[in-house]
Protein backbone atom coordinates (compact mmCIF):
# COMPACT_ATOMS: atom_id res chain seq x y z
CA UNK A 1 0.00 0.00 0.00
CA UNK A 2 1.65 3.59 -0.69
CA UNK A 3 2.53 4.95 2.37
CA UNK A 4 1.81 8.73 3.67
CA UNK A 5 2.71 11.29 6.36
CA UNK A 6 -0.03 13.29 8.05
CA UNK A 7 1.04 17.30 8.90
CA UNK A 8 -0.05 18.08 12.21
CA UNK A 9 -1.20 15.47 15.29
CA UNK A 10 -3.91 16.89 17.08
CA UNK A 11 -7.47 16.49 17.10
CA UNK A 12 -8.07 17.03 13.55
CA UNK A 13 -5.82 14.31 12.71
CA UNK A 14 -7.62 11.82 15.02
CA UNK A 15 -10.78 12.07 12.59
CA UNK A 16 -7.98 11.95 9.18
CA UNK A 17 -6.72 8.85 10.65
CA UNK A 18 -9.87 7.30 11.31
CA UNK A 19 -11.04 8.29 7.51
CA UNK A 20 -7.74 6.97 5.99
CA UNK A 21 -7.94 3.92 7.54
CA UNK A 22 -11.26 3.55 6.55
CA UNK A 23 -10.55 4.43 3.24
CA UNK A 24 -7.84 1.63 3.13
CA UNK A 25 -5.74 3.30 0.26
CA UNK A 26 -2.96 4.41 2.21
CA UNK A 27 -0.84 3.28 5.07
CA UNK A 28 -0.11 6.09 7.60
CA UNK A 29 3.97 6.40 7.97
CA UNK A 30 3.78 8.62 10.28
CA UNK A 31 2.75 12.12 12.14
CA UNK A 32 4.90 14.81 11.90
CA UNK A 33 4.27 17.83 14.43
CA UNK A 34 6.74 20.59 15.85
CA UNK A 35 4.81 20.41 19.25
CA UNK A 36 5.09 16.90 19.91
CA UNK A 37 7.98 14.58 20.84
CA UNK A 38 9.54 11.89 18.45
CA UNK A 39 8.15 8.50 19.32
CA UNK A 40 4.78 9.94 20.75
CA UNK A 41 1.57 8.00 19.52
CA UNK A 42 -1.52 9.54 17.99
CA UNK A 43 -3.95 6.59 18.09
CA UNK A 44 -0.62 3.80 17.60
CA UNK A 45 0.79 6.28 15.03
CA UNK A 46 4.50 7.11 15.89
CA UNK A 47 5.53 10.99 15.44
CA UNK A 48 8.41 11.01 13.55
CA UNK A 49 9.62 14.60 12.84
CA UNK A 50 9.17 18.18 13.04
CA UNK A 51 8.66 20.33 9.95
CA UNK A 52 11.76 20.96 9.58
CA UNK A 53 12.51 17.02 8.38
CA UNK A 54 10.00 17.21 5.70
CA UNK A 55 12.63 17.19 3.00
CA UNK A 56 14.96 14.63 4.08
CA UNK A 57 11.69 12.58 4.54
CA UNK A 58 10.60 13.35 1.54
CA UNK A 59 13.01 11.29 0.17
CA UNK A 60 11.33 8.26 1.69
CA UNK A 61 7.65 8.96 1.30
CA UNK A 62 5.85 10.57 -1.76
CA UNK A 63 2.25 11.31 0.07
CA UNK A 64 1.57 13.59 2.62
CA UNK A 65 -1.47 15.75 3.78
CA UNK A 66 -1.89 18.65 5.94
CA UNK A 67 -4.09 17.60 8.86
CA UNK A 68 -3.53 20.68 11.33
CA UNK A 69 -7.36 21.89 12.02
CA UNK A 70 -8.33 25.38 10.71
CA UNK A 71 -10.68 27.55 12.72
CA UNK A 72 -9.37 31.04 13.47
CA UNK A 73 -7.56 31.57 10.11
CA UNK A 74 -5.97 29.58 7.11
CA UNK A 75 -2.78 30.77 7.22
CA UNK A 76 -0.61 27.98 8.65
CA UNK A 77 -2.80 25.40 6.05
CA UNK A 78 -1.76 27.13 3.34
CA UNK A 79 1.92 27.58 4.48
CA UNK A 80 2.64 24.09 5.03
CA UNK A 81 0.65 23.25 2.03
CA UNK A 82 2.54 25.54 -0.28
CA UNK A 83 5.83 23.74 1.72
CA UNK A 84 4.65 20.26 0.59
CA UNK A 85 4.17 21.38 -2.99
CA UNK A 86 7.79 23.00 -3.29
CA UNK A 87 8.93 19.78 -2.19
CA UNK A 88 7.49 18.09 -4.71
CA UNK A 89 5.31 16.07 -2.28
CA UNK A 90 1.91 14.50 -3.95
CA UNK A 91 -1.12 15.80 -2.28
CA UNK A 92 -3.79 13.16 -2.38
CA UNK A 93 -7.50 13.78 -1.97
CA UNK A 94 -8.94 11.60 0.68
CA UNK A 95 -12.88 10.63 0.82
CA UNK A 96 -14.35 8.79 3.84
CA UNK A 97 -16.46 5.72 2.10
CA UNK A 98 -18.92 6.76 4.15
CA UNK A 99 -19.36 10.15 2.10
CA UNK A 100 -20.54 10.77 -1.08
CA UNK A 101 -19.08 12.83 -3.78
CA UNK A 102 -20.80 13.27 -6.93
CA UNK A 103 -19.59 11.70 -10.01
CA UNK A 104 -20.79 15.20 -11.53
CA UNK A 105 -18.99 16.93 -9.17
CA UNK A 106 -14.76 17.84 -8.82
CA UNK A 107 -12.85 17.71 -5.65
CA UNK A 108 -9.20 19.19 -5.98
CA UNK A 109 -5.75 18.04 -4.30
CA UNK A 110 -5.13 17.48 -0.50
CA UNK A 111 -8.54 17.98 0.06
CA UNK A 112 -10.29 16.00 2.67
CA UNK A 113 -14.14 14.77 3.02
CA UNK A 114 -14.85 12.90 6.17
CA UNK A 115 -17.39 10.74 7.17
CA UNK A 116 -20.93 11.27 6.27
CA UNK A 117 -20.36 14.23 3.68
CA UNK A 118 -22.50 14.97 1.07
CA UNK A 119 -21.25 16.67 -2.23
CA UNK A 120 -23.78 17.12 -4.63
CA UNK A 121 -24.28 16.96 -8.09
CA UNK A 122 -22.32 19.61 -10.66
CA UNK A 123 -20.02 20.89 -7.01
CA UNK A 124 -16.82 22.08 -7.61
CA UNK A 125 -14.22 22.13 -4.16
CA UNK A 126 -10.61 23.46 -4.28
CA UNK A 127 -7.26 22.45 -2.90
CA UNK A 128 -6.52 22.04 0.79
CA UNK A 129 -9.95 21.97 2.21
CA UNK A 130 -11.83 20.49 4.69
CA UNK A 131 -15.11 19.49 4.08
CA UNK A 132 -15.65 17.81 7.54
CA UNK A 133 -18.02 15.58 9.26
CA UNK A 134 -21.46 15.66 7.97
CA UNK A 135 -21.61 18.81 6.11
CA UNK A 136 -23.75 19.12 3.25
CA UNK A 137 -22.10 20.95 -0.42
CA UNK A 138 -25.54 21.42 -2.44
CA UNK A 139 -25.57 21.45 -6.10
CA UNK A 140 -23.69 23.76 -8.03
CA UNK A 141 -21.71 25.07 -5.15
CA UNK A 142 -18.11 26.24 -5.48
CA UNK A 143 -15.63 26.26 -2.69
CA UNK A 144 -12.36 28.15 -3.07
CA UNK A 145 -9.18 26.49 -2.04
CA UNK A 146 -8.23 26.33 2.08
CA UNK A 147 -11.39 26.45 3.11
CA UNK A 148 -12.72 24.69 5.70
CA UNK A 149 -16.46 23.72 6.07
CA UNK A 150 -16.88 22.99 9.37
CA UNK A 151 -19.15 19.94 11.19
CA UNK A 152 -22.60 19.85 10.25
CA UNK A 153 -23.00 22.62 8.13
CA UNK A 154 -24.89 23.35 4.90
CA UNK A 155 -23.73 25.23 1.88
CA UNK A 156 -27.08 25.14 -0.30
CA UNK A 157 -27.56 24.90 -4.17
CA UNK A 158 -25.14 27.47 -5.80
CA UNK A 159 -23.07 28.86 -2.94
CA UNK A 160 -19.97 30.44 -4.07
CA UNK A 161 -17.37 30.70 -0.73
CA UNK A 162 -14.17 32.56 -1.18
CA UNK A 163 -10.87 31.34 -0.59
CA UNK A 164 -9.31 30.61 2.90
CA UNK A 165 -12.76 30.80 4.57
CA UNK A 166 -14.14 29.32 7.39
CA UNK A 167 -17.30 28.12 7.30
CA UNK A 168 -18.48 27.44 10.86
CA UNK A 169 -20.31 24.09 12.29
CA UNK A 170 -24.42 23.91 11.48
CA UNK A 171 -23.78 27.49 9.90
CA UNK A 172 -25.99 27.78 6.46
CA UNK A 173 -25.85 29.21 3.54
CA UNK A 174 -28.91 30.28 1.71
CA UNK A 175 -29.03 29.67 -2.28
CA UNK A 176 -26.81 31.19 -4.72
CA UNK A 177 -25.29 33.47 -2.79
CA UNK A 178 -21.50 34.64 -2.82
CA UNK A 179 -19.40 34.77 0.41
CA UNK A 180 -16.17 36.63 0.12
CA UNK A 181 -12.52 35.59 0.84
CA UNK A 182 -10.94 35.01 3.86
CA UNK A 183 -14.66 35.15 5.78
CA UNK A 184 -15.23 33.78 9.12
CA UNK A 185 -18.50 32.36 9.09
CA UNK A 186 -19.64 31.55 13.03
CA UNK A 187 -21.18 28.46 14.08
CA UNK A 188 -25.01 28.20 13.62
CA UNK A 189 -25.02 31.14 11.24
CA UNK A 190 -27.36 31.62 8.67
CA UNK A 191 -25.71 33.41 5.67
CA UNK A 192 -27.89 35.52 3.51
CA UNK B 1 -34.94 0.08 -18.12
CA UNK B 2 -37.88 2.32 -17.78
CA UNK B 3 -37.70 5.71 -19.20
CA UNK B 4 -38.80 8.90 -17.20
CA UNK B 5 -39.10 12.23 -18.23
CA UNK B 6 -38.44 15.34 -16.19
CA UNK B 7 -40.07 18.10 -15.44
CA UNK B 8 -38.24 21.48 -14.65
CA UNK B 9 -34.36 21.81 -15.61
CA UNK B 10 -32.95 23.85 -12.57
CA UNK B 11 -30.55 23.31 -9.84
CA UNK B 12 -33.39 21.17 -8.14
CA UNK B 13 -33.82 18.81 -11.70
CA UNK B 14 -29.65 18.46 -11.45
CA UNK B 15 -29.97 16.93 -7.83
CA UNK B 16 -32.58 14.36 -8.89
CA UNK B 17 -30.47 13.18 -11.62
CA UNK B 18 -27.90 12.36 -9.11
CA UNK B 19 -30.76 10.32 -7.64
CA UNK B 20 -32.36 8.58 -10.27
CA UNK B 21 -29.22 7.80 -12.13
CA UNK B 22 -27.40 6.22 -8.12
CA UNK B 23 -31.36 4.50 -8.21
CA UNK B 24 -30.83 2.64 -11.29
CA UNK B 25 -34.30 2.16 -11.96
CA UNK B 26 -35.23 4.57 -14.56
CA UNK B 27 -33.42 6.19 -17.91
CA UNK B 28 -33.82 9.69 -18.20
CA UNK B 29 -35.26 10.45 -21.58
CA UNK B 30 -35.11 13.67 -21.32
CA UNK B 31 -36.17 17.32 -19.65
CA UNK B 32 -39.17 19.48 -20.46
CA UNK B 33 -38.80 23.07 -19.35
CA UNK B 34 -39.96 26.25 -20.81
CA UNK B 35 -36.85 28.71 -20.50
CA UNK B 36 -34.46 26.44 -21.95
CA UNK B 37 -34.19 25.56 -25.64
CA UNK B 38 -34.51 22.33 -27.51
CA UNK B 39 -31.27 20.54 -27.25
CA UNK B 40 -29.91 22.22 -24.26
CA UNK B 41 -28.27 19.75 -21.77
CA UNK B 42 -28.14 19.07 -18.08
CA UNK B 43 -25.73 17.03 -16.92
CA UNK B 44 -25.60 15.69 -20.50
CA UNK B 45 -29.48 14.73 -20.74
CA UNK B 46 -31.61 16.59 -23.32
CA UNK B 47 -34.16 19.32 -23.46
CA UNK B 48 -36.99 17.55 -25.27
CA UNK B 49 -40.01 20.23 -25.16
CA UNK B 50 -42.15 22.42 -23.09
CA UNK B 51 -45.04 22.01 -21.44
CA UNK B 52 -47.54 22.15 -23.57
CA UNK B 53 -45.68 19.22 -25.36
CA UNK B 54 -46.57 16.86 -22.11
CA UNK B 55 -49.64 15.80 -23.93
CA UNK B 56 -47.78 14.66 -27.06
CA UNK B 57 -44.98 13.13 -25.15
CA UNK B 58 -47.00 11.17 -23.39
CA UNK B 59 -47.64 8.62 -26.19
CA UNK B 60 -43.71 7.79 -26.01
CA UNK B 61 -43.47 8.03 -22.20
CA UNK B 62 -44.91 6.58 -19.24
CA UNK B 63 -42.95 7.98 -16.56
CA UNK B 64 -42.87 12.02 -15.06
CA UNK B 65 -41.53 13.73 -12.38
CA UNK B 66 -41.92 17.30 -11.30
CA UNK B 67 -38.20 18.51 -10.53
CA UNK B 68 -38.96 22.01 -10.61
CA UNK B 69 -37.74 23.63 -7.14
CA UNK B 70 -40.45 24.68 -4.33
CA UNK B 71 -39.52 27.92 -2.07
CA UNK B 72 -41.89 31.01 -2.80
CA UNK B 73 -44.72 28.46 -3.09
CA UNK B 74 -45.71 25.27 -4.26
CA UNK B 75 -48.40 26.37 -6.46
CA UNK B 76 -46.21 25.72 -9.88
CA UNK B 77 -45.22 22.15 -8.86
CA UNK B 78 -49.14 21.54 -7.76
CA UNK B 79 -50.17 22.73 -11.06
CA UNK B 80 -47.55 20.43 -13.15
CA UNK B 81 -48.55 17.97 -11.06
CA UNK B 82 -52.32 17.88 -11.84
CA UNK B 83 -51.37 18.05 -15.41
CA UNK B 84 -49.02 15.23 -15.60
CA UNK B 85 -51.89 13.28 -13.66
CA UNK B 86 -54.65 14.27 -15.80
CA UNK B 87 -52.87 13.30 -18.79
CA UNK B 88 -52.38 10.10 -17.28
CA UNK B 89 -48.60 9.88 -16.70
CA UNK B 90 -47.46 7.36 -13.57
CA UNK B 91 -45.29 9.19 -11.12
CA UNK B 92 -43.53 6.96 -9.43
CA UNK B 93 -41.54 7.20 -5.81
CA UNK B 94 -37.93 7.99 -6.07
CA UNK B 95 -35.45 6.82 -3.19
CA UNK B 96 -31.94 7.67 -2.99
CA UNK B 97 -30.41 4.35 -2.28
CA UNK B 98 -28.40 7.05 0.46
CA UNK B 99 -31.50 7.58 2.09
CA UNK B 100 -33.27 5.13 4.59
CA UNK B 101 -37.16 4.86 4.27
CA UNK B 102 -37.94 2.64 7.37
CA UNK B 103 -40.42 -0.44 6.08
CA UNK B 104 -42.88 1.15 8.85
CA UNK B 105 -43.76 4.32 6.98
CA UNK B 106 -45.24 5.16 4.10
CA UNK B 107 -44.11 7.95 1.19
CA UNK B 108 -47.12 8.58 -1.58
CA UNK B 109 -46.21 8.81 -5.53
CA UNK B 110 -44.46 11.45 -7.03
CA UNK B 111 -42.72 12.14 -4.26
CA UNK B 112 -38.93 12.55 -4.00
CA UNK B 113 -36.30 11.18 -1.17
CA UNK B 114 -32.55 12.92 -1.61
CA UNK B 115 -29.35 11.50 -0.92
CA UNK B 116 -28.84 11.31 3.08
CA UNK B 117 -32.74 11.38 4.02
CA UNK B 118 -33.92 9.46 7.07
CA UNK B 119 -37.73 8.68 7.51
CA UNK B 120 -38.68 6.85 10.39
CA UNK B 121 -40.54 4.52 11.44
CA UNK B 122 -44.38 5.00 11.09
CA UNK B 123 -43.97 8.12 9.26
CA UNK B 124 -46.09 9.64 6.59
CA UNK B 125 -45.09 11.44 3.82
CA UNK B 126 -47.93 12.17 0.93
CA UNK B 127 -48.07 13.16 -3.01
CA UNK B 128 -45.35 15.58 -4.79
CA UNK B 129 -43.41 16.14 -1.72
CA UNK B 130 -39.34 16.82 -1.91
CA UNK B 131 -37.79 15.52 1.28
CA UNK B 132 -34.86 17.38 -0.17
CA UNK B 133 -30.56 16.12 1.27
CA UNK B 134 -30.02 14.87 4.71
CA UNK B 135 -33.22 16.32 5.99
CA UNK B 136 -34.92 14.07 9.02
CA UNK B 137 -38.41 12.94 9.24
CA UNK B 138 -38.82 11.12 12.92
CA UNK B 139 -41.25 8.57 13.75
CA UNK B 140 -44.73 9.30 13.70
CA UNK B 141 -44.36 12.14 11.30
CA UNK B 142 -47.16 12.95 8.74
CA UNK B 143 -46.21 15.35 6.35
CA UNK B 144 -49.11 16.12 3.93
CA UNK B 145 -49.00 16.60 0.08
CA UNK B 146 -46.87 19.00 -2.04
CA UNK B 147 -44.45 20.34 0.80
CA UNK B 148 -40.92 20.73 0.24
CA UNK B 149 -38.76 19.84 3.41
CA UNK B 150 -35.35 21.41 2.91
CA UNK B 151 -31.91 20.42 3.34
CA UNK B 152 -30.78 18.85 6.72
CA UNK B 153 -34.26 19.96 8.17
CA UNK B 154 -35.53 17.61 11.13
CA UNK B 155 -38.88 17.52 11.71
CA UNK B 156 -39.17 15.80 14.99
CA UNK B 157 -41.53 12.84 16.10
CA UNK B 158 -45.01 13.27 16.22
CA UNK B 159 -45.02 16.31 14.31
CA UNK B 160 -47.49 17.04 11.62
CA UNK B 161 -46.93 19.46 8.56
CA UNK B 162 -49.85 20.56 6.42
CA UNK B 163 -49.98 20.30 2.52
CA UNK B 164 -48.20 23.12 0.53
CA UNK B 165 -46.05 23.89 2.93
CA UNK B 166 -42.12 24.96 2.97
CA UNK B 167 -40.14 23.98 5.71
CA UNK B 168 -36.62 25.50 4.97
CA UNK B 169 -33.31 24.50 5.47
CA UNK B 170 -31.88 23.71 9.15
CA UNK B 171 -35.10 24.15 10.19
CA UNK B 172 -36.68 21.98 13.22
CA UNK B 173 -39.67 21.29 14.61
CA UNK B 174 -40.02 20.17 18.16
CA UNK B 175 -41.99 16.85 19.08
CA UNK B 176 -45.63 16.12 18.21
CA UNK B 177 -46.80 19.87 16.69
CA UNK B 178 -49.12 20.44 14.17
CA UNK B 179 -48.23 22.89 11.60
CA UNK B 180 -50.69 24.46 9.49
CA UNK B 181 -51.71 24.32 5.48
CA UNK B 182 -49.74 26.20 3.15
CA UNK B 183 -46.71 26.95 5.79
CA UNK B 184 -43.41 28.80 5.05
CA UNK B 185 -41.23 28.28 7.71
CA UNK B 186 -37.60 30.13 7.45
CA UNK B 187 -34.21 28.76 7.26
CA UNK B 188 -33.17 27.84 10.55
CA UNK B 189 -36.32 28.54 12.24
CA UNK B 190 -37.39 26.49 15.34
CA UNK B 191 -40.64 25.98 15.52
CA UNK B 192 -42.48 25.09 18.55
CA UNK C 1 -31.62 -15.49 17.75
CA UNK C 2 -31.26 -14.00 21.33
CA UNK C 3 -34.99 -12.38 22.71
CA UNK C 4 -35.18 -8.81 24.32
CA UNK C 5 -37.72 -7.11 26.16
CA UNK C 6 -37.95 -3.34 25.50
CA UNK C 7 -39.07 -1.23 28.28
CA UNK C 8 -41.41 1.79 27.45
CA UNK C 9 -43.56 1.87 23.99
CA UNK C 10 -44.02 5.20 23.18
CA UNK C 11 -42.39 7.00 20.30
CA UNK C 12 -38.68 6.45 21.04
CA UNK C 13 -39.50 2.92 21.52
CA UNK C 14 -41.15 2.74 17.82
CA UNK C 15 -37.50 4.21 16.76
CA UNK C 16 -35.58 1.66 18.61
CA UNK C 17 -37.89 -1.06 17.48
CA UNK C 18 -36.84 0.49 13.98
CA UNK C 19 -33.14 -0.05 14.62
CA UNK C 20 -33.32 -3.54 16.12
CA UNK C 21 -35.04 -5.19 13.31
CA UNK C 22 -32.14 -3.21 11.13
CA UNK C 23 -29.21 -4.60 13.35
CA UNK C 24 -30.80 -7.84 13.52
CA UNK C 25 -28.96 -8.87 16.79
CA UNK C 26 -31.73 -9.74 18.68
CA UNK C 27 -35.41 -10.79 18.43
CA UNK C 28 -37.99 -8.50 20.09
CA UNK C 29 -40.12 -10.60 22.73
CA UNK C 30 -42.32 -8.15 24.00
CA UNK C 31 -43.05 -4.55 25.21
CA UNK C 32 -42.91 -3.40 28.93
CA UNK C 33 -45.19 -0.57 29.65
CA UNK C 34 -47.02 0.80 32.38
CA UNK C 35 -49.69 2.90 30.68
CA UNK C 36 -50.20 0.11 28.21
CA UNK C 37 -53.02 -2.90 27.93
CA UNK C 38 -51.76 -6.30 27.74
CA UNK C 39 -52.22 -7.55 24.30
CA UNK C 40 -51.67 -3.70 22.98
CA UNK C 41 -49.20 -3.82 19.95
CA UNK C 42 -46.34 -1.57 19.10
CA UNK C 43 -45.41 -2.24 15.04
CA UNK C 44 -46.61 -5.24 15.51
CA UNK C 45 -45.17 -6.31 19.10
CA UNK C 46 -47.08 -7.41 21.94
CA UNK C 47 -47.38 -5.39 25.24
CA UNK C 48 -46.24 -7.94 27.68
CA UNK C 49 -46.68 -6.66 31.42
CA UNK C 50 -45.82 -3.58 33.22
CA UNK C 51 -42.52 -2.82 35.22
CA UNK C 52 -44.20 -4.92 38.51
CA UNK C 53 -43.43 -7.96 36.24
CA UNK C 54 -39.72 -7.09 34.90
CA UNK C 55 -38.91 -9.49 38.37
CA UNK C 56 -41.24 -12.50 36.42
CA UNK C 57 -39.35 -11.59 33.06
CA UNK C 58 -36.29 -11.90 34.33
CA UNK C 59 -36.88 -15.89 34.31
CA UNK C 60 -38.06 -15.77 30.69
CA UNK C 61 -35.60 -12.84 29.41
CA UNK C 62 -31.77 -12.62 29.21
CA UNK C 63 -31.55 -9.13 27.64
CA UNK C 64 -33.16 -6.02 28.48
CA UNK C 65 -33.40 -2.02 27.49
CA UNK C 66 -34.68 1.16 28.53
CA UNK C 67 -37.28 2.78 25.68
CA UNK C 68 -38.38 5.42 27.48
CA UNK C 69 -37.83 8.90 26.08
CA UNK C 70 -35.85 11.58 27.71
CA UNK C 71 -36.22 15.21 27.73
CA UNK C 72 -37.27 17.09 30.76
CA UNK C 73 -35.25 14.28 32.93
CA UNK C 74 -33.53 11.54 33.15
CA UNK C 75 -34.74 10.07 36.48
CA UNK C 76 -37.31 7.56 35.07
CA UNK C 77 -34.23 6.23 32.43
CA UNK C 78 -31.88 6.28 35.32
CA UNK C 79 -34.40 4.29 37.82
CA UNK C 80 -35.32 1.91 35.41
CA UNK C 81 -32.06 1.03 34.70
CA UNK C 82 -30.52 0.67 38.04
CA UNK C 83 -33.78 -1.68 38.44
CA UNK C 84 -32.70 -3.66 35.34
CA UNK C 85 -29.52 -4.13 36.76
CA UNK C 86 -30.68 -5.16 40.08
CA UNK C 87 -32.78 -8.05 38.70
CA UNK C 88 -29.41 -8.71 37.00
CA UNK C 89 -30.79 -8.40 33.11
CA UNK C 90 -27.99 -7.87 30.64
CA UNK C 91 -27.92 -4.30 28.72
CA UNK C 92 -26.78 -4.63 25.54
CA UNK C 93 -24.98 -1.99 23.95
CA UNK C 94 -27.88 -1.28 20.17
CA UNK C 95 -26.03 0.18 17.08
CA UNK C 96 -27.64 1.12 13.86
CA UNK C 97 -26.27 -0.44 11.06
CA UNK C 98 -26.59 2.73 9.69
CA UNK C 99 -24.47 4.81 12.26
CA UNK C 100 -21.02 4.75 12.24
CA UNK C 101 -18.94 4.36 15.28
CA UNK C 102 -15.02 4.48 15.18
CA UNK C 103 -13.20 1.19 16.31
CA UNK C 104 -11.29 3.72 18.47
CA UNK C 105 -14.13 4.81 20.70
CA UNK C 106 -16.36 3.02 23.48
CA UNK C 107 -19.91 2.77 24.12
CA UNK C 108 -21.29 1.84 27.39
CA UNK C 109 -24.07 -0.85 28.04
CA UNK C 110 -27.10 -0.48 27.89
CA UNK C 111 -27.08 3.50 24.95
CA UNK C 112 -28.63 2.61 22.13
CA UNK C 113 -26.94 4.24 18.58
CA UNK C 114 -29.78 4.99 16.45
CA UNK C 115 -30.09 5.90 12.57
CA UNK C 116 -27.61 7.57 11.00
CA UNK C 117 -25.54 8.72 13.91
CA UNK C 118 -21.93 9.19 13.60
CA UNK C 119 -19.41 8.71 16.70
CA UNK C 120 -15.83 9.73 15.86
CA UNK C 121 -12.55 8.59 17.03
CA UNK C 122 -11.82 8.49 20.41
CA UNK C 123 -14.82 9.24 21.63
CA UNK C 124 -16.58 7.75 24.92
CA UNK C 125 -20.25 7.25 25.96
CA UNK C 126 -21.58 6.41 28.87
CA UNK C 127 -24.15 3.82 30.03
CA UNK C 128 -27.99 4.12 29.46
CA UNK C 129 -27.46 7.12 26.79
CA UNK C 130 -29.83 7.89 23.76
CA UNK C 131 -27.44 8.61 20.89
CA UNK C 132 -30.53 9.69 18.59
CA UNK C 133 -30.74 10.07 14.40
CA UNK C 134 -28.11 12.06 12.76
CA UNK C 135 -26.30 13.45 15.47
CA UNK C 136 -22.77 13.97 15.26
CA UNK C 137 -20.01 12.93 18.54
CA UNK C 138 -16.75 14.19 17.75
CA UNK C 139 -13.15 13.33 18.13
CA UNK C 140 -12.25 13.06 21.73
CA UNK C 141 -16.00 13.73 23.35
CA UNK C 142 -17.16 11.85 26.35
CA UNK C 143 -20.61 11.50 27.17
CA UNK C 144 -21.17 10.40 30.51
CA UNK C 145 -24.31 8.04 31.87
CA UNK C 146 -27.68 8.63 31.16
CA UNK C 147 -27.44 11.19 28.70
CA UNK C 148 -29.66 11.73 25.60
CA UNK C 149 -28.23 13.47 22.63
CA UNK C 150 -31.20 14.53 20.62
CA UNK C 151 -31.56 14.30 16.64
CA UNK C 152 -29.51 15.91 14.79
CA UNK C 153 -27.25 17.38 17.57
CA UNK C 154 -23.24 18.38 16.87
CA UNK C 155 -21.06 17.62 20.21
CA UNK C 156 -17.80 19.24 18.30
CA UNK C 157 -14.19 17.49 19.58
CA UNK C 158 -13.17 17.49 22.76
CA UNK C 159 -16.39 18.38 24.94
CA UNK C 160 -17.55 16.68 27.82
CA UNK C 161 -21.08 16.55 28.98
CA UNK C 162 -21.89 15.20 32.26
CA UNK C 163 -23.93 12.93 33.37
CA UNK C 164 -28.07 12.84 33.05
CA UNK C 165 -27.94 15.23 30.45
CA UNK C 166 -30.08 16.36 27.65
CA UNK C 167 -28.58 18.21 24.90
CA UNK C 168 -31.61 18.98 22.44
CA UNK C 169 -32.49 18.91 18.61
CA UNK C 170 -29.94 20.70 16.65
CA UNK C 171 -28.25 21.92 19.34
CA UNK C 172 -24.34 22.38 18.62
CA UNK C 173 -21.61 22.62 21.58
CA UNK C 174 -18.23 24.23 20.60
CA UNK C 175 -15.01 22.63 20.87
CA UNK C 176 -13.14 21.40 24.34
CA UNK C 177 -15.89 23.09 26.50
CA UNK C 178 -17.39 21.05 29.52
CA UNK C 179 -21.02 21.00 30.34
CA UNK C 180 -22.19 20.04 33.86
CA UNK C 181 -24.20 17.05 35.08
CA UNK C 182 -27.84 17.40 34.69
CA UNK C 183 -28.00 20.18 31.89
CA UNK C 184 -30.82 20.63 30.09
CA UNK C 185 -29.80 22.34 26.65
CA UNK C 186 -32.41 23.21 24.27
CA UNK C 187 -33.21 22.39 20.86
CA UNK C 188 -30.80 24.43 18.75
CA UNK C 189 -28.93 25.85 21.50
CA UNK C 190 -25.34 27.29 20.69
CA UNK C 191 -23.12 26.30 23.57
CA UNK C 192 -20.19 28.14 24.16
Amino acid sequence: MKEIILIGGGGHCRSVIDVIEMEGKFKIAGIVDNNLEIGDKILGYEVIGCDDELEKLRKKYDYALVTIGQIKSAEIRIKLFSLLKNLNYNLPVIISPRAYVSKHSFIDEGTVVMHDVLINANAKVGKNCIINSKALIEHDVVIEDNCHISTGATVNGGVVLGKNSFFGSGAIAKEYIKIEENSFIKARSLVK
